[in-house]
């Protein structure tokens, strides 16, 4: 008698030999901490071949690829970008520098995956992605957690119908943190939130205004915690507190709809989404002279739903090679990192207006 | 434009006038802490109608019904039990007194609901059983949790199929408890887990063995924490956990099954229960010489299902009246109490032993 | 060898008979779920007396007090009123009514205990403040959760200074709530969090603006959810959301200091309260040409403070009674409604402004 | 005005070159998952220098040291154990090789760090320690587990005197394991619980017996749950529950002392130790004919001490060095892993015995 066994690990599976298409030919510009885990994903992913690094620290590059790598170590990105083999650039540097390096990697006809935000400013922004629509290239965001696992199923939840009509979003990410002297909190954590609320909301439902309200209690001359309030298009309302003093972490997003809500804790593996199908029910009856509402209350089932989990940053490089193998939009492409800068910069007029609501356009959004 | 409300609490609903079968005349024997919510619960239930209250200490009975009263007072119980509008009578006294009170008013020809545990021993649990049987008279156990709604869904899931063959159960009834000197924790606190147990095991399972281990480390002369560990008859384990001296409070019990495992933590109010769809499915592969095993791993969603909260003892005052005028075996009739005892005295019998497992002969449980 | 027993019940004490000065007669307008609360803790208290109960239905009143209640009965304020035993009223009526009758109460020469919010208006607020104070009377807010012994230990964590600077609060009130016609969610949940900011603030910290954003994304004619957020004086930033239509239910309030964060979860009960010692200290280091701060991140022990429950209203009829014979201003005396009442404006004022901040004049809190 | 940081990971340091003695020489025989980990951070440790890796499979020796590597690849033990700069040797390997593997090390004058179980019996444990003394040479336990930062606070709070003395211990080690077909669920998991006690009970108290049941609900012929009930030498008792059938993973040890009791949750970082500092207190009071105990209750604050996170194996292989260089025995040395056989071997006894006890001679421990 003998026992086989398929365990969870063995289950999972491991890189495949690669069956499709031509490898894409990579070129990666960023040897810091995240460029690392970006060139780490390169090299597992079948459907991309690694050739260069680009950083103004040679060293730094090549302590990274290893001593017997095959990549090619360069501090010149014109070198990099002369390489036909190339097709195709990640940049994870400064967002100060996104613009130029992102416009040399276009005119020299390279694909490009670009770090969030996009750029430091809506113009700039506008200037990629007309470049790259004008040289029929990709241009997609790093927004990593939108190829988690979770966030796709909070998508589907809502395009699916099952959360019903959005009543509100909230969304807390805290902790301590990072305390910065170039950006706000704001333009620090936020991008997160909103570029997953752009992922997950419907077709046609945007937020129109926003408020920014937020706070240095600790004098370090940039706001330490900030909150966004964001009226929807459907009367819905959307709200984010980001927030660097906070001595407890919290990853938490709520999507609340008339049939089910979901919560999101991205802090708590193997059980990070919990579905509750409870709310309230207001029906409109008809009546003699006038019509009246009846608000009932439902209460039912939670569910945690079983999702494997796995890195977001693996899905990021094969929905970029896969974009540009079949010539298509990635999901968070140029103009979802547009968005967010628009978004962020509405929020920056708010912070200065006090608080008051500025108007957002979004229109583009399908 | 009008907003009428249906909110959970008028949902909920309120004590209904009767409009069943002539309510059932009950006589309560004790006034202390439990007695009163008996007699609260006897009150409110349209199918029974507290007559008497009976009390060594009259004072105390009579400041329990109020001044204004009609509950007949009395520290005699052959006074109360002359009284022929009595048909049934609820004992609440310590259990030493059980078989005594017990056996007067089933001869009067009374119906008892009994307090856990039924006896003191299994003899006089007999006596009490056969004298019930031979009068023809219903004989109730309270055993209180058995009447939740989270148990009849516990029992359900099991009964149903819906869990599967049971593997394993263990139940944790810890917290800084009053420290007793005349029982020890075993019979303080291990009837609700087996009680539970007996109600929710499907027909056919039952515990074969009883291996009771524990310690008195504080030297009060009785066990303050304990440990029952039992094999059933398909095959699986269950143990119990019960303790005096612990700090933190946890009432929890799992059954685990072949095809999912509940989990219910009566702490967590509104969110008692949870269903785990994960586990091991073992497949039996017929080959070539020999049979071979396959194990798999199975990670499915785990549901909080919704359960309105309810009180547990309105649902016994309303099973023992119903029981009566129904002339049939209440859910937790005398012979559930019986196995109780039966399981009481051979941990007990283990506990001389050693912690020897000691055999449970459990017939007659359908 | 024998063993007696102290049980947490037994060492917690009982009501003791009063020995202090004669007990305050009190008269209660309102008959209904709160007031039947309040009636209880008056007849339970050693330093109060209830005489009267005055409701509009005299026979719920008379179903409240029970049939051989010694309280007189009553649909008629004025009758009450002219009772001289009767030296103070609680009034537990909607707060349209509140103005009339606290007007009605002071002239009559009583001091008056209001259910929250104070009045509809900070104008009927003013009259009330400035008539009890010109007759020299008693007027007390029943700010309920003032009287917790957790938002004590909050106040006495920030007063001690023990938090530190305050950087920023943040709380919570969402759940599946009672959609109401009336009011909206800010006026209906909002009067909590407010009343308790005030409360445990310092002496001199104040909120200087309000913004308020909220939505109806059911239709029901108000806001079911909302958002405030308030700067303080000292440039700490305070943020309450309240919501009707949240299937989970949230209780909580963080206090972040310089020092600590106090994080009150009330629905654990024995572990409401969490202080955290970890933050961000920042050093400011003089220099050679140019000052520079030094951001240090410190990580230290939680606490979770032994903190015996016990009823909060209880807690306000004994300082109603209190603040009565000893010629004291209240804990929550009538100006701290008022200035709840100034907050509850501008968050409307907000509101109709489409959240732009409004100024807050909270002087004369100390 | 410029904003320096010291951030947490900064704060924690780096790797430093060792200003220490001479490196061990290290040979690490085992090239599978956990040799892995091992051969890493005898890589990253200042105090040692791997110089050979051994397996029968040379070419997953290859890939785990990468092609560069200065490590030495063999598959012949011998070949490794002549070389003279291999000062110790650790040994990752299947049990069932340790005494064979073990005593070749030891015979040839090396240290040995051996990967727990030390053995496969008390005899073939006995004989490894009994070599290693009679050669002057270091044998080690890898009992990952007791270097955790956390298991040291526990051993602290206990040899401190602060959790006063031990009254109960309960261990819980369940999840959806790896079933195995060579080892029950006993020898494969609660070698963890009884190492980590070994380590933390202090000197003189022991466990005295040993109780074990379980079960194979599943038919896999090796029980797949298991209770070990252990009386300790004081009249406290320990329990340790194992299980691989458990849907939920739980990893949980509570170590209940008459002044405090300390829980060890391992699955939440950063909040992985609560102290709770109430109990019952049992005071003998001296009286008149009769001596008389008062039982009392307390309740005190809990407290959530700051540890931060670190990897056990990083100290585990320090410690090995150490030892060796400083001519002292490892915290967990051979003796250690000794017991643990001991202890295992009168479960298996006590399984065959059908639970019954099972003495335990555990003599020699300081």
């Amino acid at each position: 008698l003998k026992t086989d066994h398929v365990t969870p690990e063995t289950a999972a599976g491991h890189a495949k030999v690669p069956t499709g298409p031509r490898p894409v030919g990579i070129g990666l510009v960023g040897a810091g901490y995240w460029g690392r885990n970006v060139a780490r994903n390169f090299l597992d992913c079948g459907a991309t071949e690694l050739l260069w690094l680009c950083d103004l620290d040679e060293s730094a590059a090549a302590r990274l690829v290893g001593r017997r790598s095959e990549v090619r170590i360069t501090s010149e990105l014109d070198k990099m970008l002369a390489d036909s083999e190339v097709e195709a650039v990640a940049v994870v540097t400064p967002p100060r520098t996104h613009l130029e390096v992102g416009m040399a990697c276009l005119r020299a006809g390279k694909h490009v995956l670009m770090e969030k935000p996009l750029a430091t400013s809506v113009a700039a922004a506008e200037r990629l992605v007309a470049t790259a629509a004008e040289m029929g290239l990709t241009l997609m965001c790093d927004h990593t957690f939108c190829y988690t696992p979770h966030v796709r199923r909070i998508r589907d939840l809502i395009h699916s119908g099952e959360l019903g009509e959005l009543q509100y979003i909230d969304s807390t990410r805290v902790n301590l943190g990072l305390v910065q002297s170039e950006v706000d909190v704001l333009w620090d954590l936020a991008p997160h939130d909103l570029s997953i609320m752009d992922f997950v909301l419907p077709p046609g439902l945007v937020p129109v205004q926003i408020s920014a309200l937020g706070a240095d209690p600790i004098n370090v001359g940039q706001w330490c915690l900030g909150h966004l309030t964001m009226p929807l298009s459907n009367g819905a309302l959307a709200h984010v507190h980001v927030n660097w003093l906070s001595p407890t972490k919290i990853r938490q997003m709520v999507f609340a709809g008339s049939r089910r809500m979901v919560v999101w804790n991205d802090l708590v593996p193997g059980r990070r989404l919990t579905i509750f199908d409870a709310g309230i029910d207001v029906t409109h009856v008809e009546g003699d002279e006038r019509a009246r509402r009846m608000v009932g209350y439902r209460l039912g089932d939670s569910v945690t739903p079983a999702i494997p989990e796995s890195e977001a940053l693996a899905a990021v490089v094969a929905e970029f090679a896969a974009s540009i193998r079949e010539d298509r939009a990635p999901l968070t492409d140029g103009r979802s990192g547009l968005r967010l800068l628009r978004v962020l910069e509405a929020a920056s007029m708010s912070r200065r207006g006090h608080g008051a609501l500025v108007p957002l356009e979004l229109d583009g959004r399908e």
